[in-house]
Protein backbone atom coordinates (compact mmCIF):
# COMPACT_ATOMS: atom_id res chain seq x y z
CA UNK A 1 0.00 0.00 0.00
CA UNK A 2 1.78 3.28 -1.28
CA UNK A 3 1.12 6.03 1.27
CA UNK A 4 2.47 9.75 0.89
CA UNK A 5 3.40 12.64 3.79
CA UNK A 6 -0.04 14.26 2.68
CA UNK A 7 -1.95 14.75 6.39
CA UNK A 8 1.05 13.97 8.22
CA UNK A 9 1.89 17.20 10.69
CA UNK A 10 5.31 16.24 10.92
CA UNK A 11 8.43 18.02 9.07
CA UNK A 12 10.37 15.69 7.48
CA UNK A 13 13.53 14.20 9.29
CA UNK A 14 16.96 12.10 8.60
CA UNK A 15 16.09 9.38 5.94
CA UNK A 16 15.92 6.76 8.84
CA UNK A 17 13.20 8.25 10.54
CA UNK A 18 11.24 8.74 7.58
CA UNK A 19 11.32 5.10 6.58
CA UNK A 20 10.28 4.44 10.15
CA UNK A 21 7.30 6.54 9.80
CA UNK A 22 6.29 5.43 6.34
CA UNK A 23 6.38 1.88 8.08
CA UNK A 24 4.28 2.54 10.86
CA UNK A 25 1.71 4.35 8.88
CA UNK A 26 1.72 1.43 6.51
CA UNK A 27 1.35 -0.92 9.47
CA UNK A 28 -1.53 1.10 11.17
CA UNK A 29 -3.34 0.98 7.86
CA UNK A 30 -2.96 -2.81 7.14
CA UNK A 31 -4.36 -3.34 10.59
CA UNK A 32 -7.15 -1.19 10.46
CA UNK A 33 -7.55 -2.59 6.64
CA UNK A 34 -7.16 -6.25 8.73
CA UNK A 35 -10.77 -5.36 10.09
CA UNK A 36 -9.59 -3.87 13.86
CA UNK A 37 -10.81 -0.89 14.99
CA UNK A 38 -9.56 2.09 16.69
CA UNK A 39 -10.22 -0.13 20.01
CA UNK A 40 -8.79 -3.07 19.22
CA UNK A 41 -5.96 -1.44 17.77
CA UNK A 42 -2.63 -1.67 19.76
CA UNK A 43 0.75 0.78 19.77
CA UNK A 44 2.23 -2.61 20.21
CA UNK A 45 0.59 -4.59 17.84
CA UNK A 46 1.81 -1.68 15.33
CA UNK A 47 5.53 -1.55 16.47
CA UNK A 48 5.69 -5.39 15.97
CA UNK A 49 4.06 -5.00 12.61
CA UNK A 50 6.22 -2.26 11.70
CA UNK A 51 9.11 -3.83 12.82
CA UNK A 52 10.14 -1.03 15.03
CA UNK A 53 10.20 0.00 18.91
CA UNK A 54 7.29 1.11 20.89
CA UNK A 55 9.29 4.02 21.73
CA UNK A 56 10.13 5.09 17.84
CA UNK A 57 6.18 5.34 17.86
CA UNK A 58 5.77 7.43 21.01
CA UNK A 59 8.39 9.54 19.33
CA UNK A 60 6.10 10.72 16.74
CA UNK A 61 2.88 10.59 18.29
CA UNK A 62 1.83 10.84 21.89
CA UNK A 63 -1.57 8.83 21.86
CA UNK A 64 -2.76 6.19 18.94
CA UNK A 65 -5.45 8.63 18.04
CA UNK A 66 -3.21 11.31 16.13
CA UNK A 67 -1.67 8.04 14.80
CA UNK A 68 -4.65 6.83 13.45
CA UNK A 69 -5.64 9.96 12.45
CA UNK A 70 -1.99 11.20 10.49
CA UNK A 71 -2.54 7.13 8.81
CA UNK A 72 -6.11 7.41 7.71
CA UNK A 73 -4.98 10.94 6.33
CA UNK A 74 -2.09 9.31 3.80
CA UNK A 75 -5.42 6.82 2.35
CA UNK A 76 -7.26 10.21 1.66
CA UNK A 77 -7.10 11.11 -2.52
CA UNK A 78 -6.40 14.64 -2.61
CA UNK A 79 -9.39 17.14 -3.94
CA UNK A 80 -9.61 16.70 -7.65
CA UNK A 81 -8.90 19.24 -10.04
CA UNK A 82 -12.12 21.02 -11.00
CA UNK A 83 -12.11 22.86 -14.26
CA UNK A 84 -14.91 25.47 -13.70
CA UNK A 85 -16.32 24.90 -16.72
CA UNK A 86 -19.47 23.90 -15.32
CA UNK A 87 -21.27 23.10 -12.23
CA UNK A 88 -22.68 19.73 -13.42
CA UNK A 89 -19.01 18.70 -14.56
CA UNK A 90 -16.98 19.88 -11.72
CA UNK A 91 -19.96 17.98 -8.79
CA UNK A 92 -19.45 14.88 -11.45
CA UNK A 93 -15.61 14.70 -10.97
CA UNK A 94 -16.35 15.82 -7.23
CA UNK A 95 -18.62 12.30 -7.32
CA UNK A 96 -16.53 9.82 -9.18
CA UNK A 97 -13.71 10.73 -6.60
CA UNK A 98 -15.76 9.33 -3.84
CA UNK A 99 -16.83 6.72 -6.32
CA UNK A 100 -12.96 5.53 -7.09
CA UNK A 101 -11.76 6.06 -2.87
CA UNK A 102 -15.26 3.39 -2.64
CA UNK A 103 -13.94 0.90 -5.01
CA UNK A 104 -10.44 0.36 -3.24
CA UNK A 105 -10.82 -2.03 0.17
CA UNK A 106 -8.17 0.22 1.86
CA UNK A 107 -10.40 3.49 1.35
CA UNK A 108 -13.66 1.84 2.01
CA UNK A 109 -11.72 1.23 5.55
CA UNK A 110 -11.32 4.95 5.88
CA UNK A 111 -14.99 5.77 5.34
CA UNK A 112 -15.75 2.48 7.95
CA UNK A 113 -13.51 3.72 11.06
CA UNK A 114 -14.17 7.41 10.09
CA UNK A 115 -17.90 6.72 10.63
CA UNK A 116 -18.56 4.12 13.17
CA UNK A 117 -15.86 4.84 15.77
CA UNK A 118 -16.76 8.64 15.60
CA UNK A 119 -18.88 8.55 18.71
CA UNK A 120 -16.48 6.71 20.68
CA UNK A 121 -13.39 8.25 19.17
CA UNK A 122 -14.85 12.30 18.82
CA UNK A 123 -11.79 13.78 18.82
CA UNK A 124 -10.31 11.32 16.07
CA UNK A 125 -13.24 12.02 14.17
CA UNK A 126 -13.02 15.78 14.28
CA UNK A 127 -9.48 15.87 13.43
CA UNK A 128 -9.97 13.26 10.71
CA UNK A 129 -13.35 15.70 9.43
CA UNK A 130 -10.79 18.66 9.35
CA UNK A 131 -7.85 17.02 7.85
CA UNK A 132 -10.06 14.83 5.32
CA UNK A 133 -13.52 15.68 4.64
CA UNK A 134 -13.26 19.47 5.32
CA UNK A 135 -11.48 20.04 2.27
CA UNK A 136 -13.85 17.95 -0.46
CA UNK A 137 -16.80 19.68 1.61
CA UNK A 138 -15.37 23.28 1.10
CA UNK A 139 -14.11 22.67 -2.91
CA UNK A 140 -18.08 21.41 -3.29
CA UNK A 141 -19.45 24.76 -1.61
CA UNK A 142 -17.36 26.66 -3.82
CA UNK A 143 -18.51 25.09 -6.86
CA UNK A 144 -22.61 25.41 -5.55
CA UNK A 145 -22.00 28.85 -4.93
CA UNK A 146 -20.46 29.59 -8.29
CA UNK A 147 -23.87 27.69 -9.58
CA UNK A 148 -25.50 30.60 -7.75
CA UNK A 149 -23.78 33.18 -8.51
CA UNK A 150 -23.56 32.30 -12.82
CA UNK A 151 -26.68 31.25 -12.45
CA UNK A 152 -26.87 27.55 -13.23
CA UNK A 153 -28.12 27.02 -10.13
CA UNK A 154 -31.00 28.41 -8.23
CA UNK A 155 -30.56 31.57 -6.92
CA UNK A 156 -32.01 31.24 -3.45
CA UNK A 157 -29.69 27.70 -2.79
CA UNK A 158 -29.46 26.88 0.61
CA UNK A 159 -25.53 25.99 0.05
CA UNK A 160 -24.99 23.54 3.05
CA UNK A 161 -28.41 21.43 2.35
CA UNK A 162 -27.24 21.05 -1.45
CA UNK A 163 -23.86 19.56 -0.26
CA UNK A 164 -25.55 17.00 1.69
CA UNK A 165 -28.03 16.08 -0.99
CA UNK A 166 -25.19 16.15 -3.40
CA UNK A 167 -23.11 13.68 -1.72
CA UNK A 168 -26.02 12.06 0.32
CA UNK A 169 -26.66 9.53 -2.32
CA UNK A 170 -23.20 8.57 -3.06
CA UNK A 171 -22.24 7.64 0.42
CA UNK A 172 -25.42 5.82 0.30
CA UNK A 173 -23.73 3.94 -2.29
CA UNK A 174 -20.78 3.57 -1.01
CA UNK A 175 -21.81 2.13 2.24
CA UNK A 176 -24.29 0.07 1.17
CA UNK A 177 -24.00 -1.56 -2.81
CA UNK A 178 -22.09 -3.88 -4.06
CA UNK A 179 -18.69 -2.59 -5.47
CA UNK A 180 -20.41 -3.91 -9.31
CA UNK A 181 -23.19 -1.42 -8.11
CA UNK A 182 -20.93 1.65 -8.35
CA UNK A 183 -21.19 1.81 -11.96
CA UNK A 184 -18.73 4.60 -14.11
CA UNK A 185 -22.21 6.04 -15.23
CA UNK A 186 -23.35 6.48 -11.05
CA UNK A 187 -21.45 9.75 -10.96
CA UNK A 188 -22.84 11.66 -13.73
CA UNK A 189 -26.77 9.89 -13.00
CA UNK A 190 -26.54 10.77 -9.48
CA UNK A 191 -26.19 14.68 -10.11
CA UNK A 192 -28.20 15.12 -13.39
CA UNK A 193 -31.36 13.49 -11.43
CA UNK A 194 -30.46 16.10 -8.36
CA UNK A 195 -30.00 19.12 -10.74
CA UNK A 196 -33.12 18.29 -12.71
CA UNK A 197 -35.19 17.13 -9.03
CA UNK A 198 -37.55 14.15 -8.68
CA UNK A 199 -40.61 16.66 -9.37
CA UNK A 200 -42.15 16.54 -13.12
CA UNK A 201 -41.73 19.56 -14.67
CA UNK B 1 -35.49 2.03 28.25
CA UNK B 2 -38.91 0.72 26.99
CA UNK B 3 -38.72 -2.31 24.35
CA UNK B 4 -41.53 -4.12 22.19
CA UNK B 5 -41.47 -7.37 20.85
CA UNK B 6 -41.95 -6.08 17.50
CA UNK B 7 -39.31 -7.30 15.66
CA UNK B 8 -38.50 -10.63 18.05
CA UNK B 9 -38.92 -14.24 15.64
CA UNK B 10 -40.38 -16.30 18.55
CA UNK B 11 -43.80 -16.35 19.63
CA UNK B 12 -44.82 -15.53 23.18
CA UNK B 13 -43.73 -17.51 25.86
CA UNK B 14 -44.65 -18.49 29.61
CA UNK B 15 -45.15 -14.76 31.28
CA UNK B 16 -41.69 -15.76 33.39
CA UNK B 17 -40.06 -16.15 30.18
CA UNK B 18 -41.24 -13.46 28.45
CA UNK B 19 -39.74 -10.70 31.55
CA UNK B 20 -36.97 -12.85 31.47
CA UNK B 21 -36.56 -12.17 27.41
CA UNK B 22 -37.65 -8.81 27.83
CA UNK B 23 -34.81 -8.09 30.57
CA UNK B 24 -32.14 -9.88 28.17
CA UNK B 25 -33.07 -7.37 25.23
CA UNK B 26 -33.07 -4.31 26.91
CA UNK B 27 -29.50 -5.66 28.75
CA UNK B 28 -28.03 -5.69 25.21
CA UNK B 29 -29.21 -2.49 23.79
CA UNK B 30 -28.08 -1.09 27.51
CA UNK B 31 -24.43 -2.31 26.96
CA UNK B 32 -24.68 -1.51 23.04
CA UNK B 33 -25.70 2.58 24.46
CA UNK B 34 -23.00 2.63 26.85
CA UNK B 35 -20.72 1.94 23.56
CA UNK B 36 -19.74 -1.11 23.47
CA UNK B 37 -19.60 -2.89 19.49
CA UNK B 38 -20.59 -6.52 19.13
CA UNK B 39 -17.34 -7.56 19.26
CA UNK B 40 -16.88 -6.18 22.81
CA UNK B 41 -20.17 -7.24 23.46
CA UNK B 42 -20.45 -10.83 25.32
CA UNK B 43 -22.99 -13.22 26.56
CA UNK B 44 -21.52 -13.20 29.94
CA UNK B 45 -22.30 -9.07 30.17
CA UNK B 46 -25.19 -9.52 28.92
CA UNK B 47 -26.88 -12.32 31.90
CA UNK B 48 -25.12 -10.48 34.22
CA UNK B 49 -26.53 -6.87 33.14
CA UNK B 50 -30.75 -9.19 32.77
CA UNK B 51 -29.81 -10.76 35.89
CA UNK B 52 -30.34 -14.32 34.05
CA UNK B 53 -28.15 -16.98 33.18
CA UNK B 54 -26.29 -17.57 30.24
CA UNK B 55 -28.03 -20.86 29.60
CA UNK B 56 -31.57 -18.62 29.78
CA UNK B 57 -30.08 -16.70 26.63
CA UNK B 58 -28.35 -19.29 24.69
CA UNK B 59 -31.71 -21.27 24.99
CA UNK B 60 -33.62 -18.33 23.16
CA UNK B 61 -30.76 -17.11 20.61
CA UNK B 62 -28.08 -19.82 19.16
CA UNK B 63 -25.53 -16.87 19.12
CA UNK B 64 -24.90 -13.05 19.95
CA UNK B 65 -25.37 -11.79 16.20
CA UNK B 66 -28.73 -12.59 16.37
CA UNK B 67 -29.55 -11.93 19.62
CA UNK B 68 -28.31 -7.89 18.88
CA UNK B 69 -30.17 -8.52 15.42
CA UNK B 70 -33.69 -8.78 17.82
CA UNK B 71 -32.75 -5.92 20.19
CA UNK B 72 -31.78 -3.40 17.53
CA UNK B 73 -35.31 -4.57 15.82
CA UNK B 74 -37.03 -3.70 19.11
CA UNK B 75 -35.89 0.11 19.03
CA UNK B 76 -36.50 0.79 15.44
CA UNK B 77 -40.14 2.80 14.91
CA UNK B 78 -42.66 1.05 12.92
CA UNK B 79 -42.98 2.25 9.49
CA UNK B 80 -45.38 5.19 9.58
CA UNK B 81 -48.85 5.57 8.46
CA UNK B 82 -48.77 7.17 4.97
CA UNK B 83 -51.87 9.09 3.74
CA UNK B 84 -51.21 8.44 0.36
CA UNK B 85 -52.16 12.45 -0.47
CA UNK B 86 -49.09 13.87 -1.85
CA UNK B 87 -45.58 11.83 -2.64
CA UNK B 88 -44.17 15.27 -1.21
CA UNK B 89 -46.33 14.45 1.86
CA UNK B 90 -45.52 11.03 2.20
CA UNK B 91 -41.78 11.30 1.60
CA UNK B 92 -41.53 14.45 4.43
CA UNK B 93 -43.77 11.69 6.86
CA UNK B 94 -40.91 9.05 6.28
CA UNK B 95 -37.92 11.92 6.26
CA UNK B 96 -39.93 12.82 9.98
CA UNK B 97 -39.38 9.11 11.11
CA UNK B 98 -35.56 9.25 10.25
CA UNK B 99 -34.92 12.68 12.08
CA UNK B 100 -36.87 11.79 15.44
CA UNK B 101 -35.39 8.20 15.20
CA UNK B 102 -32.03 9.83 14.89
CA UNK B 103 -33.26 12.42 18.00
CA UNK B 104 -33.17 9.35 20.42
CA UNK B 105 -29.53 8.14 21.40
CA UNK B 106 -30.37 4.74 21.50
CA UNK B 107 -31.64 4.89 18.08
CA UNK B 108 -28.82 6.64 16.98
CA UNK B 109 -26.72 3.22 18.45
CA UNK B 110 -28.75 1.20 16.50
CA UNK B 111 -27.58 3.54 13.31
CA UNK B 112 -23.93 2.90 14.45
CA UNK B 113 -23.79 -0.53 15.00
CA UNK B 114 -25.88 -0.96 11.82
CA UNK B 115 -23.51 1.04 9.99
CA UNK B 116 -20.10 0.45 11.44
CA UNK B 117 -19.73 -3.21 11.79
CA UNK B 118 -21.37 -4.48 8.53
CA UNK B 119 -18.09 -5.58 7.21
CA UNK B 120 -17.16 -7.22 10.11
CA UNK B 121 -20.87 -9.02 11.22
CA UNK B 122 -22.41 -9.46 7.20
CA UNK B 123 -24.98 -12.11 8.97
CA UNK B 124 -26.03 -9.45 11.67
CA UNK B 125 -25.86 -6.26 8.98
CA UNK B 126 -28.11 -8.27 6.54
CA UNK B 127 -30.43 -10.11 9.10
CA UNK B 128 -31.20 -6.45 10.18
CA UNK B 129 -30.90 -4.16 6.86
CA UNK B 130 -34.18 -7.21 5.99
CA UNK B 131 -35.92 -6.75 9.19
CA UNK B 132 -35.29 -2.92 10.15
CA UNK B 133 -34.18 -1.18 6.87
CA UNK B 134 -36.13 -3.16 3.92
CA UNK B 135 -39.39 -2.32 4.88
CA UNK B 136 -39.22 1.58 5.44
CA UNK B 137 -37.04 1.45 1.92
CA UNK B 138 -39.78 -0.75 -0.11
CA UNK B 139 -42.27 2.20 1.94
CA UNK B 140 -40.14 4.95 0.22
CA UNK B 141 -40.31 2.52 -3.41
CA UNK B 142 -44.11 2.18 -3.10
CA UNK B 143 -44.69 6.18 -2.38
CA UNK B 144 -42.26 6.80 -5.65
CA UNK B 145 -43.89 4.35 -8.12
CA UNK B 146 -47.28 6.13 -7.29
CA UNK B 147 -45.31 9.25 -7.91
CA UNK B 148 -44.27 8.22 -11.18
CA UNK B 149 -48.13 6.64 -11.83
CA UNK B 150 -49.50 9.44 -11.17
CA UNK B 151 -47.55 12.35 -12.77
CA UNK B 152 -46.34 14.12 -9.59
CA UNK B 153 -42.69 12.95 -10.55
CA UNK B 154 -40.94 12.49 -13.57
CA UNK B 155 -42.01 9.29 -15.82
CA UNK B 156 -38.91 7.66 -16.11
CA UNK B 157 -37.52 8.01 -12.90
CA UNK B 158 -35.19 5.44 -11.60
CA UNK B 159 -36.46 4.23 -8.43
CA UNK B 160 -33.82 3.26 -6.74
CA UNK B 161 -31.37 5.80 -7.46
CA UNK B 162 -34.55 8.61 -6.34
CA UNK B 163 -34.69 6.10 -2.88
CA UNK B 164 -30.91 7.45 -2.55
CA UNK B 165 -31.37 10.76 -3.76
CA UNK B 166 -34.36 11.30 -0.90
CA UNK B 167 -32.67 8.92 1.96
CA UNK B 168 -28.87 10.22 1.70
CA UNK B 169 -29.33 13.93 2.78
CA UNK B 170 -31.37 12.84 5.91
CA UNK B 171 -29.25 10.39 6.63
CA UNK B 172 -25.98 12.63 6.18
CA UNK B 173 -27.13 14.94 8.70
CA UNK B 174 -28.94 12.10 11.32
CA UNK B 175 -24.99 10.66 11.17
CA UNK B 176 -23.01 13.66 11.42
CA UNK B 177 -24.79 16.90 12.24
CA UNK B 178 -25.08 18.12 15.83
CA UNK B 179 -28.57 17.49 17.06
CA UNK B 180 -30.06 20.53 16.93
CA UNK B 181 -29.31 20.61 13.12
CA UNK B 182 -31.89 18.37 13.05
CA UNK B 183 -34.69 21.06 12.66
CA UNK B 184 -38.21 20.34 12.28
CA UNK B 185 -38.25 21.92 9.21
CA UNK B 186 -35.84 19.57 7.59
CA UNK B 187 -37.55 16.85 5.71
CA UNK B 188 -39.89 19.46 4.34
CA UNK B 189 -36.74 21.19 3.49
CA UNK B 190 -35.02 17.97 2.25
CA UNK B 191 -37.98 16.78 0.24
CA UNK B 192 -39.26 19.92 -1.30
CA UNK B 193 -35.16 20.66 -2.92
CA UNK B 194 -35.01 17.32 -3.78
CA UNK B 195 -38.32 17.15 -6.19
CA UNK B 196 -37.55 20.77 -7.38
CA UNK B 197 -34.00 20.01 -8.04
CA UNK B 198 -30.83 22.05 -7.46
CA UNK B 199 -30.72 23.24 -10.69
CA UNK B 200 -32.01 26.90 -12.40
CA UNK B 201 -35.79 26.45 -14.04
Amino acid sequence: MSTTETGTARPAGRPRSEKAEKAILEATLDLIGEGSGVTELTIEAIAARAGVGKTTIYRRWSNKEDLVVDALATLKSPVPHLSGESVRGDLIVLMEAMRLDALQSDRRCVMNIAMSESDRYPHLFEKFRRIAIEPRREAMRQVLRRGVANGELQPDLDIDLAVQIVSGPMVMFTRWADPEDLTEDLPRRIVDQVLAGLGRK
